[in-house]
């Protein structure tokens, strides 16, 4: 090892799901949304004039905090705004998690919060999910120093019920509870309620998913002004000018479009609706999604081998070789026509 | 105070220059450029079909590293790109500052250092320029935990001489240097081409200045393979999808025009050379700049005074009211046109 090695910070990074970039293929391994984002983000594009490019953005990226703030009838010194939630959540992890205690959250979750633990060198304990992957509330009630969890959990897309997670508020009035969105408007309910009850709890939502928007990275956090306070003091600490004017314009338009997004929404769950159907048919067994994916194992066929049979005909979906699920498959929810091509092969490939 | 206060990391963050928007302003605060991008930048950004937002940047931000290594001639392994070069420096202060010695930099010098070893926790050490605002090579000669400074610094213009910094790195093979060339291409001699020769030498440079770029945020390092590798763990452990694709796409076409590129720094050099000449003459004196700004005093008129004059005719500087700098305007080097109103206004307010 080289001297000047001693004191660099070694992390072991977090691993994207990759990103195939075949002409035939069906991608159903990242959660994108199959629909393009609302007319109104081509036309923001069309508008912007390059001239402006040399000038900073708004370092406040206001007119896009506005935007969201108005959607959700909140005020706008309750949005925080970032470069797609996982730079909301590194900047959360950062700001909320600085306690001795550990930070909580399930051992079957977003693989990126142990990573961000391990970076800043946040304590952690993984608290298990039942054998449903369900959340056991009481998990939670116990001494800690802060909790996030997804809300639809991912990869399971199990929902916890918004009484369950207003007990765990309830159990933690002491420390920042981050419940992570990222999946909620495929069906389930949001915690933005609760926030102005609760001012230590903070919902993280992204443009990623439901507003078509992963290609331009904007994530957002609503809480109460403080909280949102406090994560724009680090924010403006680590880089102050993070949406550039590209994203701003769009991301205003594509939260505008209010009629678009339901749209695009009910057409994603009506797919998933119809998809559950077929593959209970064919033997495969989920948790109830509430997401945009769903997280299946086959009754006879191991989850490798099917991941190994669907990039074959480049179908992409998402496996994770890890402890108690490395026998499910993540299948993003594509078009009604992408899904009806992988369930043909399946029912050809399970000769069903 | 809220019990939930307790263990949140409160910090004193950066103030950006302010970014005022009147339709009749002369706007020379934050150093950007006054020429507007190169023309392909309009054509990529023309090219970007919406309906490829839904899906995911590429994370490895492939394109825009193999454009930047092709045009200064290295392998792509060599290259980092960060949203902006502050997001470059926030994560190499995370990744290579993490000794109990201090990082030295200078008291007079980009006002983010301070607030990233802060924000990180990291001992620092100011070392003083000398009374030409000139950093003394000697000051970074002992034991330290990293070193980084500007070159040409900031806000003092003042260029140091390579000699003079490859004798810093030779007395510092231990620790990670960092050369910060925000403001390099308007004629001072890059370190880029001691990359090979010191494994542990940093250079960071963005597209905000002389690529007319602050809007898109793009910035970048360039190290050894094994530095860049570090930098990219860490990156890939705090945000994967850093650069959005209306990024990547006009990022790669701002950096391929290198007959515009020239071009415009050529017009701000030569506009510069003929401010300083008329500043000069007006009994302003000022450290020679190597950059796009210009740190000017003047012989008898406070600062302070001025800035407040130059505000209401709506030409925007910027002043710091900091110890040995506070009778110190930094004057961003806007077109000729502006720089001759500018001058134009200080004859008439001086009554020269």
């Amino acid at each position: 090892m080289n001297t000047w090695e001693a004191n660099i910070r070694k992390v072991v990074p977090y691993t994207p799901g990759e990103q195939p970039n075949e002409p035939d293929m069906i991608k159903l391994n990242t959660n994108e949304n199959p629909y393009p984002p609302a007319p109104g983000v081509t036309k923001a594009l069309k508008e912007i004039h390059t001239d402006t490019l040399r000038l900073y953005p708004d370092p406040t990226a206001g007119d896009l905090v506005h935007a969201i703030a108005q959607n959700y009838g909140l005020k706008d010194e309750q949005v925080f705004v970032g470069v797609g939630s996982d730079d909301v959540l590194a900047m959360s992890f950062l700001t909320f998690f600085n306690s001795e205690k550990p930070v909580l959250f399930p051992d079957i979750t977003y693989s990126f919060y142990d990573v961000w633990a391990d970076l800043f060198r946040i304590p952690y304990e993984c608290k298990a999910l039942d054998e449903n992957f369900c959340i056991r509330k009481e998990d939670y009630f116990g001494e800690n120093g802060g909790i996030i969890f997804p809300n639809p959990n991912a990869p399971t897309g199990v929902e916890l019920p918004l009484s369950d997670i207003e007990e765990i508020l309830q159990h933690n009035q002491d420390v920042i509870v981050i419940v992570d969105e990222a999946y909620v408007d495929f069906g389930a309910r949001s915690a933005l309620e609760l926030i102005d009850k609760y001012e230590n709890l903070l919902v993280v939502q992204t443009f990623s998913k439901s507003r078509s928007m992963a290609g331009m990275r904007i994530g957002f956090a609503c809480g109460n002004a403080q909280l949102i306070k406090y994560l724009n003091d680090v924010k403006y600490s680590f880089n102050s000018y993070t949406m550039d004017r590209t994203t701003l314009a769009t991301g205003v338009a594509a939260i505008e479009d209010q009629a678009y997004f339901q749209e695009t929404c009910a057409k994603i769950i009506a797919t998933r609706e119809w998809t559950k159907k077929e593959l209970a048919a064919l033997g495969f067994s989920f948790p109830d999604s509430k997401t945009n994916f769903i997280f299946a194992s086959h009754e006879s066929c191991p989850a490798s081998e099917l991941f190994g049979a669907l990039r074959q005909e480049h179908i992409y979906v998402r496996y994770f070789p890890k402890p108690r699920i490395d026998n499910h498959l993540r299948i993003t929810v594509g078009t009604q026509e992408e899904m009806e091509k992988l369930i043909e092969f399946l029912k050809k490939y399970l000769k069903k």
